[in-house]
């Protein structure tokens, strides 16, 4: 008679297994609402900056929500707030999952937000469904993600002294913040975490792009965090009187910082892929109207999955620049600003849980990269990582008007529980 | 008896008129440098900006120049130094001509200086050579040419009370920078002049341009100062993430501005003609490495001799812009500043005076339009105007590596005073 019942057991623990765990579609949007009053401005916009007033109270928000639950709420000294659920097996490593309630100047109230509320209906399914797993599950909230992704920088113990010296949105500095919400900047090296002491991080987040709402994809399995590479561009010319020097005799910076503006976005478009590459910031020197520029200084990103394809991109844009400065009496300088970060690639295997989830779901999806900067990049220097995107309503994002239906927030969340959940299932052979 | 001592007479005058009168190449060149002096700086640039103490000195220095050639010294309300020499006929209208000793901030030392020396020059010669003149001959020295032909603006009558509010490159308003120099600012209006009392106005300058230099000829005969018009183009498009915003999805409006900055230089040189046109200053917003610009601003200038050809130009950008605009999915504002100058013409009868006295002295001519402003333009307003043109070393001006040489300085200068012998002799049939 013992057998039977265990037969029964271990099929009921597979078939569980198998089965799709709902998430509580109101719950989780009815809290992303409530969590949207903290820092709510006259334009609909969001000015949660970090270690705000309205960052702490959306924190003491959370955290009653958490504790509600039972859990164990923690601030670390880098300020990230941490709840743990214990799993069956007390040395398993932890299975960690979580984003950001912070956000840019009058930005929106999706970024970070949704993979925080999205990380909080896990929890909550969890407990109200009693689902026990055997690795401990721990819900992450980072300190500082607009400002440098700070909170997981210091997990992965990538934060220099000179970052903690740094003034932030919010007027205080990252050790100033810090303390105001809990943490102890001078001990901050303590939150360094062990490989050997994760599994898997995973990270739900708008795509702030448009590429699924433009397909129509409810789901973007990450495959990796893009690289970025900044240069000041400096082109010099010779500074003239615009009334008396003739059309042919100019050395006009600004001729040539246009066509270097033209050329880059040619040369971007000119490769396969979904490399991207931007002037966003100019100035003219003397910068006058009546005077021909005789220097110019802008800013060129590239950004890209693949390293050696940034390095190949800048190698073209270089030699392309040569002919430019050459063509308007010009020359080209070109000079790395240090606000480099590495192609982060997410963990294939992860990847595919996340795709057979998705088809399980029924929901259609597509791999892209992630354009944007997240915790993710650092989760993924200590144990294997993913990335779920949903769609963002027309690619907008750090504004007012950035949108996620209330549906695809469901989808994703419902998505992030069942990848967790087979993560869980899944020995990734990292420990 | 009596008629052939009279007929001697009169072909003595006449003989007189016919022949080239000669200046002192050493004497204009050595006050040249004298001058140089007051405001050389550690780069051998000029601050001699108007009002400053380096101006002060730098009029106490021609001030003494000039007294002791017997003349009587006036500082008019607005400023203007003014040393005027009686002509044979007391009710004859005045020859005016002279230039400025006013700098912009490390400038160079033949912009103004050469005219204004060159004006003292020909006291110098008139006086030492006792020539007589039928008209009175009266030497100009303009209060704060650089910034905005002030004080030949007030003699025409075209200062506006913000004028003397405007704070100048030296610190002082205008009003307190008249007042260092000896004028007074309220009475300014007193100095008005009415056409009828002036017969002529000339003004000896460097081009400040490469025409002359380039092609080798000795004398420009300006045809007029050309017409100005700025505006503030505003490009519109749309801001978003650099990162996770497509190549092909973005309203990237520096792209726009880069298509409008090369084709304004094309349509400009697509005419036949030596109009400019200039995109000098320029922000994007927000103007950060990661973010695609939503928004571009930048200034247009475009001059020429004639107004209409400046709104044709005009025409023709806005309506190129309107489809850079399609291509980019942005949209053109334009915004005129206040700024413009109309064109002003110079007498062709004194063109053609200058042209004779060039052939006469042996120098090469050619006529062309003045790119720059000069107290000529207000004065034309006034009264019959000429305006001669040196060459300036490789075009360059407003630097301290402007530079006019010696030969050409005293070529400048002989012409500048046998034209002015020769409009004495001259009705022009403005009284």
């Amino acid at each position: 008679m013992k057998y039977p019942f265990l037969l029964l057991l271990v099929l009921s623990t597979s078939l569980h297994a198998q089965q799709i765990v709902e998430i509580n579609s109101s719950r989780v949007n009815d809290n992303l609402q409530a969590l949207k009053q903290f820092g709510l401005n006259a334009q609909q916009g969001n000015d949660r900056v970090a270690y705000s007033d309205h960052e702490r109270n959306a924190r003491s928000f959370l955290i009653e929500k958490l504790q509600k639950l039972g859990l164990t709420v923690n601030i670390d000294q880098a300020g990230n707030l941490s709840a743990r659920r214990p799993g069956r097996d007390p040395k398993a490593p932890i299975i960690a999952f979580g984003s950001h309630i912070d956000a840019v100047p009058n930005g929106g109230h999706y970024d970070g937000n949704v993979g925080s509320i999205g990380a909080l209906e896990v929890m909550e399914t969890l407990v109200e469904k009693n689902i026990q797993t055997t690795h401990p599950f721990e819900l992450l909230i980072f300190t500082n993600e607009e400002g440098g992704v700070f909170g997981s920088r210091a997990l992965a113990g990538e934060i220099k002294p000179e970052a903690l010296a740094v003034v932030t949105a919010s007027g205080y500095t990252n050790a100033e913040g810090v303390q105001r919400i809990g943490g102890d900047p001078e001990n901050i090296e303590v939150v360094i975490r062990k490989p050997e002491d994760l599994h898997a991080f995973m990270e739900l987040h708008i795509e702030q792009g448009s590429t699924l709402y433009d397909q129509n994809i409810a789901i973007g399995v990450v495959e990796g965090i893009v690289g970025l590479k900044w240069w000041d561009v400096t082109i010099s010319g010779f500074a003239n009187h615009a009334g008396t020097t003739p059309m042919n005799r100019r050395k006009d910076a600004m001729l040539a910082a246009a066509e270097f503006t033209l050329m880059v976005n040619r040369v971007i478009k000119s490769y396969r892929g979904r490399q991207v590459g931007t002037v966003g910031r100019i100035a003219a020197f003397p910068g006058a109207p009546n005077v021909i520029p005789g220097k110019v200084v802008l800013s060129l990103e590239i950004r890209d999955l693949d390293s050696s394809k940034i390095a190949q991109l800048f190698e073209h844009i270089q030699q392309e620049a040569t002919l430019i400065g050459e063509q308007y009496n010009t020359s080209f300088n070109f000079s790395p600003i240090d606000a480099t970060s590495n192609p982060a690639l997410t963990d294939p295997r992860i990847q595919q849980i996340i795709r057979d989830q998705a088809d399980r779901l029924g929901l259609s999806h597509i791999d892209l990269p992630s354009g944007a900067g997240h915790d993710a990049q650092d989760m993924a220097l200590l144990t294997p990582t993913g990335m779920i995107f949903i769609p963002s309503v027309d690619g907008i994002s750090h504004s007012p008007q950035e949108y996620s239906t209330p549906e695809a927030i469901a989808q994703g969340t419902e998505l992030l529980l069942n990848t967790l959940l087979e993560i869980d299932r899944t020995p990734l052979g990292n420990q």
